[in-house]
C-alpha cells in the first residue's frame, strides 16, 4: 500500500464518519426515532415521544457532542453504575497511552524509519512511497538507529505499566467507594449454597434450615430453595403458553371464533367452546405442576440470606461441610441477574459442562477459519461456473466478476464473524454460570481470545491452521517467525483500523439495525404495541474485546509501524464521545459487576505488551543486532513480574470485599431505619419462579392481568 | 545385563541386607548403642541405658520385626501423630499397587514378552538371556500381543486411580478425626498478621490491638508483636556468645586462667580479671539490645490469638484490609515449629526471595549434572597422569586404575548427591517460610523433582543437558523419544532398585553415621555430656521423595519391563517393617502437619501415571500399532481429569479445616474446664525470643542455670 492510497482511504472513511454524524444529529431529533436513539430516556420518562414539527429538526447540530463531553464521571457513576464508568476508563486509558505513543512514534520513530534505506524502493515523490518505508522494515540491518527503537520499547513498556497501575488503582478505589455509597443490595447479604446432601429425614429445606441455624446462629436470616427439575420447567412453560392462548381467544371480539370442532385440525367432531376447552387443559397442567412442585426430590440448591454482609462473607469464604463438594457456597448474583437453568445441576454435571464448553470454545477459536476458507473457496469463478452453469454468461461481465471475487469472500467472513458473539454467549450460558453477568464476562474473555487468534494471528501467519498450531509447538522459533511476519502486515492493520474500526464505532452511534426495525414497525404495525419496548443493555461482551483488540494492535505496532498510532487515537477519541452519548441516551445496565471487566482489560494489555516484546526480541535478532535482542529479554520477564504484583495488589479487591469494608458498611446500616424493612424484603427476593404457586386459572378471572410471575411476586 | 548377572546381584544384595539385619539385631541390644537405636525411648524414659551383660545380647533375634509388625495404626497415631501414619500409608499404598502390578506383570506380561522374537538374541539357556528379553522391546513389531500391554495399561491406571482415591479419602478422614481428637493447639487459635500499615500515632502494637478489637470484637484475645531487625538479632547473638564465654571461664578450676593481659592477643597490657572484663562487655551488649528493642520502628508482624478456632479461621480466610497487601493473614505455625528470620520481611522482599529461590532451585535441578560430569571427566587416567605426573607409576597398576575409573565417578556422583538435601533445605529456608514444617514440605517437593530429573531423566536421556532441555521444547516428539530411550534403561533401573534401593533402606535401619559418632564419643569424651542428646526427627524431606521416586520407576516400567516389580515389592515390604521399627524407637516428630505430605505423594503418582501413558503412546507408535497408540491418548486426559476431581474433592481439607469441624470442636471445648486455662496460656505462647527481656547478667549470678530463652519463658 502506498501513502496516497492510505490517505485516500482515510479521506473516504472520515467522510463516511462525518456523514454518519450528520445523519445521526438529524435523525435523533425525529420524534419517530426517539425509541431508537434515546430509549433509556423514554423508559425513564424524561423525554416525550411526540413533538411538534419545526425546522430545527432538519438542521444538523453538535449539541449531543457537548452534552456527552460535559457529563462528569460522578454523574455517570450515579446514573449508570461502575461498569459504565469502567468502560469509559478503557477509552481514557487508551487515549493516554496512545497520545504518548503517537508523540514518540510520529516525532521520533517515523523519521528514523524513513531515513533508512533497507527497502530501497525508488519512487519519485512522498505520496508514492510505500507505507513500509515508515516502518521498522526500512531501517538498515545492523544500524545503530535500532537502539532508538530499543529505548522506545523500554520507555513505552514503562509508560504503559505506569498507566496500568494507576488505572487499576483508580478503578479499585472506585469499586470500594461505590460499595460504600450503595444502598443495601440483596446479593451482598446472600450466598448460594449447592451440594446440599440428601437429608436422611425431613426435606431439603429443613436440612438447610438446620445446618445454618446450627453453624451460623447469629447471622442466618432465611433461605429459599431452588429445585428446577426439567419436567417441572416444561410443565410451567406449557402452562404459560396455554394461558397466553386462552387470553388471546378471550380477547377476540368475534364470538364465533371462540368455537371450534374438537377433532383433528378442527375439521370434525362436536363443536366446543375453546375457552372452556383450553381452560380445562390449563387446569390439568397446573395440577401436574403443583404435584411436581411438592414431589421434587432431586438435588437442590438454596439461596441463604444473612442478617449482615459480613455474615454472608463468612459463609462464603470458609469451607462449610467436611466434604468440600457438599455445602459449597458461592456468591449470589443480583436477583434480576439470575440465570436459572444451572441451579440444581450437580457438582459433576456442572464440571463436565464447563470442560465441554472450554474444549468446544478452544476448537471453535482454533478452527474457525477452516470452514470460512472452504466456503470462500467456492466463490472462485471456475467453481461457480462449474456448479451453476447457467451463471456463465453473467459471470463473464467484468464488473460482476470483480464484485464476486473481491467482495464476496470478505462478506462471507463478516457474516461468519457476526455469528460469533451470540455463539460465545450461548456457549458461556451452557458453562454452568448462574448469572447473566458471569455469562457475559466469560463470553467477553472468549471473544477476546477469539479476536486475537482469528484476526491478528490468522492474518499474520496466514498459513493453514496446522502450520499456525505448529508454531506454538516450537517455542524457540516464535520470536523470529513473528518478527518476520508481523511487520509485513502493518499496512493491512492500518487499513483495518481506518475502515473496520472507524466504521464500527460510527455505526454504533447510528444504530442501523434498530433504526430499520423501528421504521418497519411504524410502517406495518401502526401503533399496536406501544408499551412493550425494551431498553437495550450495554453489550460489554462484544465491545470490550473490540476495544482491547485495537489496543493490542497499537501496542504491537507501536515501534514496528508507528503510522498506525494517530488513526488509533482518532478511533478512541471518537469512541469516547460516542459511547458517552450512547450510555447517557441508549443503554441501561441490567446488572452491576462493580468494575469486574477491568481485570480482563488489564490482562489483555499485559498480553499485548509481552507479544510486542517477544516480537522486539525477534526483530532485533533479524536486524543483526543480537545485543539489543539479548537486552530485550528481561523486558517480558519484568512485565510479567509487574503483572504478578498487580494481581496480588489489586485482584483480591475485585473478587470480594474485604472485612473492613463489610463491617463498616454493616455498622453504618445498623443505624438506618430502613434496614429492618430491607431484611424483611430480602426474605422473598430470591424466589425460584417455578417454586411459586401456580395461579393461571385464578388470573383468568381477571382479564388483562399481567403474567403470573410478576403478579404473584407483588402479592 | 543378562539374567544370571541380575540374580547374582540380587543374591549379593539380599545377603547384605540379611547381614545388616543380623548386625542390627545384635547391636541394638548393646547398652552403649541404646541412644543410637532407641533415642526416642530413652528420651521418654521408657528404657534404661545401662544393663547387665548376658549372652542373649550376642544372639541375633527377630523380636523387633514382630513388635514393628504388631503395632496397630491407632497406636502409631496416638504416639507419633498423623504424619508418621501418612508415611506408613505411602508404604501400604505402594505395596497394594505393586502387589497387583507384580501379579499382572509376572504372570501375564513377562511370558508374553519372552515369547516375542524381536531382539533375536541367540543364547543357549535361560540364565544367559538378556533382561531385555523379558521387556516389551522383545515383542515383535505390529504383533497383536501388544494389545495385552494396551489392556494392562488401562487396567493398571484404573487400579492405581482406585487406590489413590481410597487412600486420599482415608487420609483426609484421618485428618479430620485427628483434629477432633486433638487437645487445644495454640496454632489453631492464632493467625499471623503481616503488612501492618505504619500507624500515624501510637505504636504498631496499638495499631494491631485497635484493628482487631474494632473488627473482631467478640473473638479477639491477644497479640504479640514480632519485630526482628537484623541489628537486634546480631546483638542478641553476640550477647549469648559472650554469656557462654563468661560461663566457661567461670567454670575453669584454675584461678590463674581467669586472668589475661588486655592488649593484642593477650600479649601485653595490664592483667585483667576476665570475668569482669567480659562481664562488662556483656552488660554493654545487653544495654544496646534493650535500646534496640524499644526503638525498633521497622515493619512488624504479629501473632494474633483468638478465643475460638472459628474466630481465627474467619480472620484467616477473609481479606482484612482494603489494600490486599496490608493486614494479610496466614496460618500460624505451631510454637515449636517457628522459623523466625522471615517474620518482619516486607511483602516485596519475601516475594523476591521466593522468586530467586525458585529460579535457583530450577537452575540447580537442571544443571546439577554439568559440574558432576566435568569433575568426573578429571578422573580419566590420562587427565590424572597429566595433572599429577608422580602418580604415573601407581596408576599403571591394573587394580588401582580399575578402581579409579570404575569407582571414582560413582563416588563423586554420590558425594554430590549427598549435598543435595541440605542444599534444598537451605534454599527452602530462604524462601520466606515461617515454619520448619513448611520448609521441609517445600524441600520435599524440590527433592522430588530433583530426583526425577537427575536420576530418571538424566539416565534415560543421557545426553548433554542442552539436548535434554531441547526435548521439552518440542512437545510433539516427547512420546517417541521417551519410548525409544526409556525401555533401553530397564536393566539399569532394575539394578538401581536392587542395589541403591535395598541398601539405602537397610542402612536406614543400621544408622551407620550415628553409630560411628556414638562410638567415637564413647572412646574420646567418656561420659562428659551425658544429658544433651537430641532425638532425631523424621527426615520427611529426604524419605518421601525417595519412596515416591521408586514408585515412579515401578509405574513407568510396569508394562515396559515388569521384571522390576518383584524387587520393588521387596523394597517396600522391607521399608514398611524398618520404618515402623524406626518410628517406634528412633524418631520423634518435631511438628505435625496433619498429613499434608499426602497430596505431594498423590501428585507425584499422577505424574508417574501420565509419564507411563505418554511412553505407552510413543511405544505403540514405534511398535507399528498406531491404533493402540491413538486409543491410549484418552488415558492421560482421563487421568488428569481424575486428578482434577481429587483436587476438588480432597485438597481443600488439607488446606484448612471446614467450618463444621471448627465450630463443633469449639463448642465441645466450651464445656471443658481447662479451656480457660489454655486461653490464658495462649497469650504468652507466641513470644519472639528477641523481644523478651535480656537478662544474661542476672543469670550470671546463678551459675549453671540453663540459657536465657527457656529460663525466661518459664518465669
Amino acid at each position: 500500500m502506498i501513502l496516497s492510497a492510505l490517505l485516500t482511504s482515510v479521506g473516504i472513511n472520515l467522510g463516511l464518519c462525518f456523514l454518519f454524524f450528520t445523519l445521526y444529529s438529524i435523525l435523533r431529533k425525529q420524534p419517530n426515532n426517539v425509541k431508537v436513539y434515546a430509549p433509556r430516556l423514554v423508559a425513564e420518562g424524561k423525554i416525550q415521544e411526540r413533538g411538534h414539527f419545526n425546522l430545527e429538526r432538519l438542521v444538523p447540530s453538535t449539541g449531543w457532542v457537548t452534552t456527552a463531553w460535559q457529563t462528569s464521571e460522578d454523574e455517570m457513576l450515579s446514573k449508570l453504575g461502575l461498569d459504565a464508568v469502567v468502560l469509559m476508563r478503557i477509552f481514557i486509558f487508551s487515549m493516554k497511552v496512545f497520545s504518548f505513543a503517537t508523540a514518540v512514534g510520529i516525532c521520533i520513530l517515523v523519521p528514523v524509519n524513513y531515513l533508512g534505506s533497507q527497502l530501497d524502493i525508488d519512487f519519485s515523490g512522498l505520496p508514492q512511497k510505500s507505507i513500509d518505508s515508515f516502518s521498522i522494515s526500512n531501517v538498515n540491518d545492523g544500524s545503530k538507529r535500532l537502539w532508538i527503537h530499543f529505548c522506545a520499547a523500554y520507555i513505552f513498556t514503562g509508560v504503559i505499566c505506569f498507566f496500568l497501575y494507576s488505572e487499576y488503582n483508580y478503578v479499585s478505589c472506585k469499586r470500594i467507594e461505590y460499595f460504600y455509597s450503595s444502598k443495601p443490595q440483596p446479593h451482598h447479604f446472600t450466598v448460594l449454597v449447592r451440594g446440599i446432601p440428601a437429608p436422611s429425614i425431613g426435606s431439603y429445606s429443613d436440612a438447610v434450615e438446620s445446618f445454618f441455624t446450627e453453624y451460623h446462629p447469629t447471622t442466618y436470616l432465611s433461605h429459599s430453595l431452588v429445585r428446577r427439575s426439567n419436567k417441572l420447567q416444561r410443565l410451567m412453560n406449557d402452562a404459560e403458553n396455554m394461558y397466553k392462548k386462552v387470553l388471546k381467544i378471550k380477547a377476540k371480539s368475534d364470538c364465533r371464533e371462540r368455537y371450534k370442532r374438537s377433532g383433528f385440525l378442527g375439521l370434525w367432531g362436536p363443536r366446543v367452546n375453546l375457552v372452556d376447552h383450553y381452560g380445562k387443559k390449563l387446569e390439568d397442567l397446573e395440577c401436574a405442576a403443583r404435584i411436581e412442585q411438592t414431589s421434587v426430590t432431586e438435588k437442590a440448591a438454596a439461596f441463604v440470606c444473612f442478617k449482615s454482609r459480613y455474615g454472608a462473607a463468612i459463609a462464603l469464604h470458609i469451607q462449610q461441610g467436611v466434604n468440600p463438594t457438599e455445602w459449597t457456597t458461592e456468591k449470589a448474583p443480583e436477583p434480576e441477574d439470575i440465570h436459572w437453568p444451572f441451579f440444581s445441576a450437580s457438582f459433576m454435571k456442572r464440571w463436565i459442562c464447563q470442560l465441554t464448553v472450554i474444549v468446544t470454545c478452544a476448537l471453535i477459536t482454533l478452527l474457525f477459519l477452516v470452514p470460512v476458507v472452504l466456503v470462500q473457496g467456492l466463490t472462485h469463478l471456475e467453481q461457480l461456473e462449474k456448479w451453476f452453469p447457467f451463471l456463465k454468461s453473467v459471470l463473464q461481465i467484468t464488473v460482476i466478476s470483480q464484485v464476486i471475487t473481491g467482495y464476496l469472500p470478505s462478506l462471507i467472513l463478516q457474516t461468519f464473524l457476526s455469528f460469533v458473539p451470540p455463539v460465545m454467549i450461548l456457549l458461556s450460558a451452557f458453562q454452568g454460570y448462574i448469572s447473566r453477568s458471569q455469562i457475559e464476562k466469560s463470553a467477553c474473555a472468549k471473544m477476546l481470545w477469539f479476536t486475537v487468534w482469528n484476526i491478528f494471528f490468522a492474518n499474520v501467519l496466514s498459513g493453514s491452521v496446522l502450520t499456525m498450531a505448529n508454531i506454538f509447538l516450537e517455542p524457540k522459533k516464535i520470536p523470529s517467525i513473528l518478527a518476520a511476519l508481523v511487520p509485513a502486515q502493518a499496512s493491512f492493520f492500518i487499513a483495518y483500523v481506518v475502515t473496520s474500526g472507524w466504521t464500527s464505532i460510527s455505526s454504533e452511534l447510528f444504530r442501523s439495525t434498530p433504526l430499520i426495525c423501528n421504521y418497519l414497525k411504524t410502517i406495518f404495525r401502526c401503533k399496536e404495541d406501544d408499551g412493550d419496548f425494551e431498553v437495550p443493555s450495554i453489550p460489554y461482551y462484544s465491545e470490550v474485546p473490540k476495544l482491547t483488540f485495537f489496543g493490542l494492535l497499537g501496542v504491537v505496532y507501536f515501534f514496528l509501524a508507528p503510522l498506525i498510532l494517530p488513526f488509533l487515537l482518532i478511533y478512541y477519541f471518537m469512541g469516547y464521545i460516542i459511547f458517552r452519548n450512547q450510555l447517557l441516551n441508549v443503554y441501561k445496565p441490567k446488572y452491576e459487576t462493580g468494575g469486574k471487566f477491568w481485570p480482563i482489560v488489564h490482562n489483555a494489555t499485559i498480553f499485548s505488551l509481552v507479544l510486542m516484546q517477544v516480537i522486539a526480541i525477534g526483530i532485533f535478532g533479524l536486524k543483526m543486532l543480537p545485543l539489543a535482542s539479548g537486552l530485550t529479554i528481561p523486558l517480558p520477564i519484568l512485565t510479567l513480574l509487574f503483572n504478578e504484583y498487580c494481581r496480588k495488589r489489586f485482584l483480591p479487591i475485585f473478587h470480594s470485599y474485604p472485612a473492613e469494608c463489610l463491617i463498616k458498611k454493616d455498622r453504618h446500616d445498623l443505624n438506618e431505619a430502613m434496614t429492618r424493612e430491607f431484611l424483611e424484603r430480602l426474605k422473598t427476593v430470591y424466589r425460584d419462579p417455578t417454586s411459586l404457586p401456580v395461579r393461571y386459572t385464578d388470573n383468568l378471572e381477571r382479564p388483562h392481568s399481567p403474567l403470573l410471575t410478576t403478579d404473584v411476586r407483588t402479592t
